[in-house]
Parts: C-alpha cells; structure tokens; sequence
C-alpha cells in the first residue's frame, strides 16, 4: 500500500565483521557499523537511530520527514553508534527511552513510516 | 529462554464486536475492549499501556517488574482505553511517544519482559 505514496526499502548489512565485532565489544562494533554505513552516508537526510535522540510523536515524526525527497535511516547494533557516526548524520532520532533489539527497531520504524505516508495522505490506517 | 526465569503468556482477545466496534468509533472501541478486559484485572498487578502513561527505560522498566509476582500488561485497540478502565488499573506505561499499532506493541513489549528477564538475571542477551 505504501507504494503508492513514497519507495521505502529496507536494506539488512549484517555481516560477519559485525557479527565478530558484537562478541569483542562496543567500540568494535560501532567500527563495524561506521564501515559499512559511512560509504551509504552520500545521498539523501541521513538519519541515525539512537536512544539519546530526539524524540517525537507520530505527528511530529511525519510532517519531519514529509518535506524530504529521499530519507535514510540507519540502524546500529548491540552499542549503538559512535559518536563520529553520529555527527555525519542530518539528525538522530530515538524511537523510545527503552532500548530496542536491532530487529525490534526494524519493525518499529517500518511501520512509523507506514504510519506517516497515511497521515500524509489521510489515509485511514492511523485511526 | 524466558521460561527459566519466569511464565510469560500472551492472550489475543480480539474478537468480533471488538473488530465491529474499531469501525464505529473511540467509545464504542473502548468499550469493546473493557468488556473483555475488566474481567481480567481481578488477579495482579495490572498495568494499561497508553501513549500518556509513564515512560522508562529497560532498566528501570525491568526494576519495576521485579517484585510483582503476577504482572499483567492490557493493550487497547486503535483508540487506546478510556479513563475508566485506566482507574482500574494500578499502572499505566507507555512504550514510546510514538503510536504503534497493537501487533507492533506486543512486539515491543514481549521484547522488553524478554529483556528485563536478562538484565535481572545477569544474562548476557541485554548488552
């Protein structure tokens, strides 16, 4: 249904560098994330998940991202990004004061942004 | 993994006046939803989510389970519950300043019982 309203993809980069870094530690995870995320950083509003975020209602975070012609969300992993990772980005955006599992936040996301086109487009959906 | 450290069940009461009343409106809705879950509060604590309830964070959301033997948690339906059963209730969470849908809260939520269980019991899963 969204189709009809914007192209959402969802890419999955898990890899077995991210997969080894999460077992040795937070730094080494966040460099995994920075090495395959920096290189997709080029085009579009980047904007990085992250607990310490701004946060907003369904409202606020539809009409953020109404005005926007392509909108990249990254997600990290098991300790979030870095610092560095973060000031790259356009904006960072916390989902919840509770922490989510990486597949949790997927889902999440997914369907705020489901959620939004609706709002946009007065679809009923939101209510 | 959870069920060494606790039971945790999960109940779908959606039925169809429930399915009937979403299509009619927020009174009818809610009303829906108390008439299957005010029976329920008799036993434990009970918490209602709603999207003004307090916020917290993993690890205070789990503090805050530990020393309840029975917890019940009540998810409405897309208009949320109405100020009388949220009376009722001894507690009311929200998972987020976002609206998520019921599906998409049980998620949320299963992860976090799920979590806190972890950081309670010292298990790696949480970080």
């Amino acid at each position: 249904m969204s189709s009809r309203y914007a192209t959402v993809e969802v890419h999955s980069i898990f890899n077995k560098q991210i997969g080894k870094a999460q077992t040795i530690g937070e730094k080494e995870s966040q460099q995994s994330y920075n090495d395959v995320f920096i290189p997709k950083l080029a085009n579009g509003y980047n904007i990085a998940l992250d607990v310490l975020g701004t946060r907003m209602d369904s409202f606020r975070f539809s009409t953020f991202i109404q005005d926007k012609m392509t909108v990249n969300f990254f997600i990290g992993g098991a300790y979030g990004f870095d610092r560095e990772f973060l000031k790259k980005c356009d904006k960072t955006i916390s989902l919840s004061e509770l922490t989510y599992a990486h597949k949790i936040a997927n889902i999440v996301l997914c369907e705020q942004i489901f959620r939004s086109l609706c709002i946009l487009n007065n679809h009923p959906y939101h209510k």
